[in-house]
């Protein structure tokens, strides 16, 4: 009944669409397998992308020519820059968007995909043979053929619902999980675990007092996702933000004892950084109130997602403490916040490739690597699209260093360091977030991408040359042109800053940490003129480039030091046990981690400098 | 945690959308249960809305202020008038929807009435109180308490779908059977039964060869449903027409070993009139083909819906047979075709109110009450919706008769008759079906709404009384302006028919078979001035008035002649055992069925006219 599919995924939420398009714009021929096409792209918790180091992974999916860039700038209601009053390291674009029309123009866009097949029935398993996926089997006990696999159950995997002491499967509220994928990998060898994750009640936004809450207005110019021509919001609909109280929190501690996180009847671990507001008070014990931020579902809708609110409490506790929140004096609930628990596995079985190191052509992304966020999840969708088409070609894997990208973190984090909580992205998980920002993903890697021979990428590169070579003209300008003191002094002095004694060119004083492009902008003839040449972007790349020149100079300096080590390929048939003069704990990790090369050894827990030094003597450095 | 509501709906399809804004609409305040808000006005089948008998009663829905017509009007994308070759009783409207926007633009109709409240989870159980249903209990424990309830699980109660010999729970494909409820009531002393319906596969229409297809366009002027202000469809998208062939039978034959239909794993009856192509072969075995309609599932999306090929066989049968069609050679499905099981309730377990007379304020409606089709089951949520809110405000039921409305002719047939299969809407059921046209919906029963209390009629009412005046000064023209032979007998022999000798009144011309007002427009001078005044559907009107005015008298008077036996209320307490000279089934009948009037007595099977005497003597007539 199918033909054979060089790529099939599994799932169809943000890491099976990004897998499905990456795989279908490398070449292949792709089946996604969903089990309902109708929830194709929903968003199953809050109606938004990006945020802090978020942002700058959907920046990163759309310079790569993945979609959900793209899916929200033709769908968002509102966007923000986040950490403005920050370095430019720390800005993070996020949106809000409308949640029926994200899946919506998903789902239109892999239909548009000549490439992209769809089956729409629950995965029971997978066929291997020798060692290797080749299929799917489905529930009606179909077998879809190919040549690789891509598993991207997201939280479906025997998901178990939680509501205060009531709990029963699930794998989204009103869906059904999924069975049987985990019993077949563990007999095949694999270790999986129990994560778990939550959601906030969905309300009534009919029956909320907004006056009783601080508007939070979109940004004055929205910004935008995707490098590409998509279209920028006009008109924005506000979130709102309101708090939690002492009254509130005394409400909640009286379902503490029926709380499924408390009282042991959730085994998985849940996200440190994305806590239940039960967890906040209990963990937070000293604070009298916590943020609430309440979010539109949409353009239209009146449901409202309380975000900051998640909760696992019984749910007339959820609804009795709700009531006490200013704003939501009559508020109605649509549905309680639940907990949800699901099976994922261990990503140190992974390869860098995101392929599993027991079944080759099988690779995992999203959620079932232990990972939480839509960001994560449809970042390593991209990965494993793009190199389950590598893999059956028989190229070599696309990785992306820690010094590219924060999805080269991301993966290079899971696979080394595995990780028994939901894993999510932070820019402090960067050790070179100067150089991983988001308004240079496009320069970063959109020639990665047409190197690998992503489709598309054509018009995109150029608009990439076209940047960099205006930022290079904007550089080249502020070297040259000088500006005397008359012309800049007094507003030097406004800035608290030194004023000029002689003439210095104008990289000088734009160097100066009080002063900004926009502050010279105006008073420097000609200065104006020139700038219009350029497109807004060119001129804060340049800006950047110039203000922290020094930065990015040393962190560019430790990368390439870091990436000299991972040119020493180890590969997958070094005899670790050997090499005698590696520690007892090397000698295990390396053995089972089989790490690629020394760079990312040197990342393993338990591996020490001198166990490198080991290394790099045996390869002969 | 739940205020008391008036009316709480259970289930969000069809039926219990209507349900929902009828009540609402009414005054109540109204809870509509669904297990997901996602899912609110799915189609489950086919994307359309309409057709023979059924486009008559969107018509009526909307006339008596439902939501249907106008939610199609709002997301059609094909409008076609059916039997326009035939007489005026026999026009039907069918439109095409697509498929996301009607689930969306319902969902936003819901919300944006403040008497309707949502809740999503599954509703697992009725909370009764001295015989009166008094409100819901959810999957997760809650108690919902109402005045009213309105079930209408369509084919989610103990859902199980069929696709060749193996079968699984479901209440939909990829959605989960509700449970609970049946078990509950058969305790109660109701009596359930199984049906059966099915749904043809998938298909994407990038595989599919349209030019090996006819092409099947929309009107050239779109129609409407609505008699409201809704927008007129002016592009079109087309649905396309191919058949089957003998050796797409030959290979579908070589599944029905295994199909659930024919080895008896199926216990429910299939709809006889909406049949899988397989009972379609079986039962026509003469016939070398049957016609499909190839129709687009939305305006964007590739999914395609093919009409007439609905199956439950093998689906490597499925798959096989249909690459035989033309234009199919190189289908690729989306997912089978599957048969679905699922519990009804005997509709003469109900009042003609939709109440069940066992449990009181307990209405069902919908595919519940063993009916097929989205418009049976909207229009008996309607009235549904209607009849909670009097009964709990205990005024008078509100029942439509078979001489107002295909609803009333419906809603008679299944209380008094009951059903053993999908009972589904033709014209031939009604027995005055040139009064019951779709045309004059808005005549016939916007007044009865308004005057049983049903909200925003203020309008429409308007509206109606400008129609109907205006086709009277039409009529009344007709009746008092002449014309002269030269004036019209060119047009007569053309037509084929005898000429005028002398002047006589325009309307003896028109009530001529041959002629249509269109014939005498741009003839007779003044006449085009005057009915530019009017609108064209009064026009409309004024002409069917004319020429069918024989038999529109004519039927009227049988009518009003069966209403009069409607008159004669019978009421629960007639003590039929006593009234010796009833035949033994009548009595039997009679207590079982307690019809409310003897008209209704009249069309109970096994009630004889003899027994009809009996019990008018009795009455005292």
């Amino acid at each position: 009944m199918f033909p054979e599919y060089d790529v099939i995924v599994v799932g169809g939420g943000h890491a099976g669409c990004e897998a499905a398009v990456a795989a279908a714009n490398m070449g292949s021929k792709v089946m996604l397998a969903t089990m309902n096409m109708n929830t194709i792209a929903q968003m199953s918790c809050n109606p938004a992308m990006g945020g802090v180091a978020k942002g700058q992974i959907v920046r990163e999916i759309d310079a790569l020519g993945g979609y959900s860039g793209i899916v929200t700038d033709h769908t968002m209601i509102q966007f923000r820059m986040l950490n403005m009053s920050k370095g430019p390291a720390m800005w993070s674009p996020r949106a809000q968007s409308d949640r029926m029309m994200f899946a919506e123009k998903w789902r239109l866009m892999l239909e548009g995909n000549e490439n992209i097949d769809f089956w729409q029935e629950m995965v029971t398993g997978l066929v291997i043979k020798d060692g290797r996926a080749v299929g799917v089997r489905t529930g009606i006990g179909l077998e879809i053929p190919a040549k690789s696999v891509i598993l991207t159950n997201g939280t479906f995997l025997n998901g178990l619902i939680h509501i205060g002491d009531k709990n029963f499967g699930g794998g989204r509220a009103g869906e059904r999980a999924s069975t049987g994928i985990t019993e077949q990998l563990e007999t095949l060898g694999f270790e999986s675990g129990r994560m778990k994750t939550g959601t906030p009640p969905r309300v009534d936004g009919r029956s909320l007092n907004w006056d009783a809450m601080e508007v939070q207005p979109g940004d004055e110019v929205a910004g935008k996702f995707s490098y590409t021509d998509t279209p920028r919001l006009e008109k924005q609909r506000p979130c709102h933000i309101t708090y939690t109280n002492k009254k509130v929190h005394e409400i909640l501690k009286t379902g503490f004892d029926r709380s499924p996180l408390f009282n042991g009847s959730i085994r998985g671990t849940g996200p440190r950084y994305c806590p239940s507001i039960e967890d906040k008070i209990d963990r937070f014990a000293d604070r009298d109130r916590h943020q609430l931020f309440v979010e539109p579902e949409g353009w239209k809708t009146v449901e409202i997602y309380v975000n900051g609110f998640s909760s696992s409490l019984p749910e007339e506790v959820q609804y009795k403490a709700m009531r006490l929140i200013p704003g939501f004096e009559n508020a109605k609930m649509f549905r309680p916040g639940y907990a949800i628990e699901y099976d994922y596995f261990q990503p140190t079985q992974l390869k860098a490739n995101l392929e599993t190191r027991l079944v080759s052509n099988l690779f995992f992304a999203g959620q079932i690597n232990g990972t939480t966020g839509y960001e994560e999840a449809a970042s390593q969708g991209l990965m494993a699209g793009i190199n389950a088409h590598l893999a059956i070609n028989e190229k070599d894997p696309f990785i992306l260093k820690r010094s590219d990208a924060y999805i080269g973190v991301l993966i290079d984090d899971l696979i080394n360091k595995g990780t028994t909580e939901p894993y999510r992205m932070f820019t402090s998980r960067a050790e070179f977030r100067i150089l991983l920002r988001q308004d240079n993903a496009d320069i970063r890697l959109t020639p990665i991408a047409k190197a690998i021979g992503m489709n598309h990428m054509d018009e995109r590169i150029e608009r990439v040359e076209v940047k960099a070579a205006s930022a290079a003209a904007v550089e080249k300008y502020f070297e040259e042109v000088s500006v005397t003191p008359e012309v800049v002094n007094a507003m030097l002095a406004e800035k608290g800053t030194t004023p000029l004694k002689q003439k210095v060119k104008l990289k000088s004083v734009l160097s100066r940490p009080q002063v900004n492009l926009e502050d010279i902008r105006g008073k420097v003839d000609h200065l104006d003129d020139f700038l219009k040449r350029f497109e807004q972007e060119s001129i804060r790349l340049a800006e950047i480039n110039m203000k922290y020149e020094g930065y990015l100079a040393k962190e560019q300096d430790v990368a390439d030091k870091m990436n000299r080590l991972e040119e020493v390929k180890l590969g997958e048939n070094i005899h670790y046990d050997g090499l005698q003069s590696l520690s007892a704990e090397a000698r295990e990790k390396l053995n089972k981690l089989k790490p690629m090369t020394i760079g990312q050894a040197s990342r393993i827990s338990g591996v020490s400098p001198s166990d490198i030094s080991v290394l790099l003597v045996h390869m002969g450095r």
